[in-house]
């Protein structure tokens, strides 16, 4: 399969791009504004857009919409396509999805399988969802010059020059005797190197040194070539891919290809591929890039004041220097704090000084053994059909603001333990209760018993905003029998 | 009228003990906990009661519950009843409402004023609402020595012994080679100096010394004692406070009265009359005391973890140590803190190293000269009937749990602007709309239009709590029509 030359022009290589956003990441890191349902990818870190939404117009440049694949997991994937929904019907199609995560190998076998099947030329530009990059014209150079190489059956990584000797990368060390090809200033070289994540002795040596790269995370390759490197140096990896590949092509129910998924042993591309083969090279890029791995690295994208201090939300402040303070809300008031970082949100504060700002993954893992639901999700939560904030919980109710999009609708369902009671605050809502079909302006509201089926509808141009107040012995998301759905969720078929 | 003899015995004196709580403070040093119209007094910062709770418990051993005069202002004369109403009869005509504050001066005289009418040999005992005392029979001990020379016409000041060179205190020193008087180990001395608040160094020379003591804020002295003097140091004082009691006498309408109080230059009755009073006498007390003044003074009463923490609330913490950590509702997490304080609340969030507490003072003028409404009042503001908590405003609605007691009800009232809906989520609503009146059981719900009178009341045994959504394009407290209230507040004459 292997050859040495390229075998198509720019041109035509561009027809062959298939940028792939790695969006399976839980960003426990960036907690308590990343949850475990909401993780980086999907917040506005920097600019007016979410990562993942930069992340997309920044592939679709070098390649079209409807070739981007999204890797993720169903908890994420109904954000995501919220997210991207300007791409909607270009990425209809384009969804992968991993029952559960087994790090970086299978989901991104699993994606290069779908691809050779579409397209045997398929070159893959694998980008995580969650980094920040600056320099589009660079980032567009470095894919051009890695996806000739791809073409020649190389496995390309980018590689960023240092800036600091941080130990949480990887590194790689170029061939710099071998110039597999040169595009402008672009270089690409054979890796003579990988490194895991160095002591601070050795990565300061490789700062010091020059001619070390971090490794980015982000690869470009032909789909065929990175499956025939797994097939080489994880055999048992490419057989359970490949079976998948056959259930799906018989048409087997959806639980047996999650089951042969969940089945795989989990390994990163990276240490079981990449490490292994003989195909990897390095074009190190010029590009400014930062994978936000915590807080602290704020500090490298954000913009500052005179102190240095980094200042989001309704924030007052009396001589803080070099600290991030991320309101939301809330008024958050600070006084004399030095490189420290406060991050409120409506149900969750941290506090912490930016040098341990690592540990905050240590802290969601406290609270996922205690079961506490900050870790889990935020007050907010999207749905297709628009979102809803929870206001309060006590016992026996619970307060919603609800949000439905023009046009949309929630299911037509009924809860066996709780009632209902909507109030209309902005828009027009067409209310569905028992047999009844009538509309409800501002203002006005209504009562739903328990049992009763209805559903709720936003006829109009504007955005629906009720709220909504649930009573009951038990007030659980899973207390709903439903009839029909405009978003093909689990429906009960009517007695 | 000065006799340096006692006049009376101990069991008469009793008698002729007034405690006088001074609760008008705005406590800006506890924000965001403490609020303008929600002073430090009325927080729980140790114990299970409230700082007056436990003030007027302290005061009632010594004297009796319906001699206990409360100064204070309007503004917070509600909150104070509500949270006194264990000994409401009693207290019933003890409230002297400055109109506006004039430091301490003009408001002991005002109640100074008052005693003398009611009893020419009272004996004031002033006493901060605010402060923390441990050792109730000490602190009786020391009342007990000072009422003793209050009948020789002293004016007593309670001594603190220092415990830290601090700066934000007056120090007093007493003339040792003079003992008034003796009580077990207590003795009374006349004041020989003193020292408004000194610098560092002063201070460490003060406790080093060891014949230096805090001013308190604390005094004993007859009502007529403490008129004459301010008579002799304070004439102008002294006259514009005459003139309020002739106007009193005579029957005059509350805004003459109002106008004559606010005229009063403010003066404190430290500066103003203790430093000039020849009769100034110290008794050095015994019991442990703390003024807490600002956050970081809980250190000084509240009990701590291992690492030196105070922990109040949800608090998720990894490796903090001495530090302040104060959660309300929401999840607190803290990573590797030292000597920082943070406080969560509802609508505000703090953080700032305990070193610089002290201007959260400054930060609270900030806000103030913002008019943001952190400054001013929590979500939480409590009525006499019960209180109510905003959990959300927005753009023509606002939505609140309203809380009201067994037997309490909201005034008859109607608002031009907004319409109401209730749902009731505990206990039961009787609910008058227009000219019905309908009881309404949990999970039920009414809606209110504008202009339409209405009452919400509880006529249960249990505590009432309904949703209440307000909808309108103004949605201001000010936007009421009262017809009728139980609790005295203004009411509209109907035509």
């Amino acid at each position: 399969m292997a050859s040495r030359k390229p075998r198509t022009s720019n041109l035509e290589l561009k027809n062959h791009l298939y940028p792939v956003i790695m969006a399976g990441g839980s960003g426990t890191r960036f907690w308590p504004l990343s949850r475990q349902l909401f993780p980086k990818q999907l917040l506005r870190i920097m600019g007016d857009e979410t990562l993942i939404q930069q992340t997309m117009r920044r592939v679709v440049c070098a390649s079209s919409p409807n070739r981007v694949m999204i890797s993720t997991n169903p908890a994420q994937a109904e954000s995501i396509r919220v997210q991207l929904s300007e791409w909607k019907d270009a990425l209809a199609d384009n969804f992968i999805l991993e029952p559960e995560g087994r790090n970086t190998a299978p989901a991104i076998a699993l994606v290069a399988l779908e691809l050779v099947r579409r397209d045997p030329d398929a070159i893959m530009v694998v980008v995580p969802a969650d980094h920040i990059i600056t320099g589009q014209r660079a980032f567009d150079a470095a894919v051009s010059l890695a996806a000739t190489l791809a073409t020649q059956d190389y496995l390309v990584t980018f590689g960023i020059k240092p800036i600091r000797p941080e130990t949480g990368y990887g590194y790689i060390r170029p061939n710099r005797k071998v110039t597999l090809r040169k595009q402008g200033l672009l270089k690409g070289h054979p890796v003579s190197r990988f490194v895991e994540k160095p002591n601070a002795a050795k990565a300061a040596q490789y700062l010091k040194a020059g001619d070390y790269y971090w490794n980015s995370g982000m690869f470009v390759w032909r789909a065929a070539t990175i499956l025939d490197e797994i097939k080489r140096h994880q055999p048992t990896l490419f057989g359970g891919i490949d079976r998948i590949g056959q259930l799906l092509q018989s048409g087997a129910p959806r639980k047996a290809i999650d089951d042969a998924y969940c089945a795989l042993k989990p390994v990163s591309i990276d240490t079981g591929v990449m490490e292994r083969s003989k195909k990897a090279a390095i074009v190190p890029v010029s590009f400014q890039w930062s994978d936000v791995g915590s807080w602290g690295s704020l500090d490298e994208v954000a913009s500052k004041d005179k102190a240095g201090n980094v200042v989001i939300g309704r924030v007052i402040d009396l001589g803080s220097r070099r600290s991030i303070v991320y309101g939301d809300r809330r008024l958050v008031a600070t006084i004399g704090l030095t490189d420290m970082v406060v991050v409120d949100t409506p149900d969750a504060t941290l506090v912490c000084p930016k040098s341990r700002a690592q540990e905050v993954k240590q802290l969601v893992e406290v609270l996922k053994t205690q079961n506490a639901p900050e870790y889990l999700e935020h007050m907010t939560v999207h749905r297709p059909w628009g979102s809803y904030t929870i206001l309060e919980e006590g016992p026996g109710y619970k307060v919603k603001r609800v949000t439905v999009k023009p046009g949309g609708r929630l299911s037509l369902q009924m809860h066996h333990r709780r009632s209902e009671h909507w109030v209309v605050i902005a828009g027009t809502a067409r209310v569905t209760r028992g047999d009844e079909v009538f509309d409800l302006n501002v203002g006005h509201s209504t009562e739903i018993p328990l049992e009763t089926r209805h559903r709720l509808e936003n006829p109009g141009e504007e955005t629906l905003h009720i709220i909504e107040v649930q009573n009951g012995p038990y007030l659980g998301e899973d207390d709903i029998v439903r009839f029909q759905d405009d978003y093909g969720r689990g429906v009960k078929r009517e007695a």
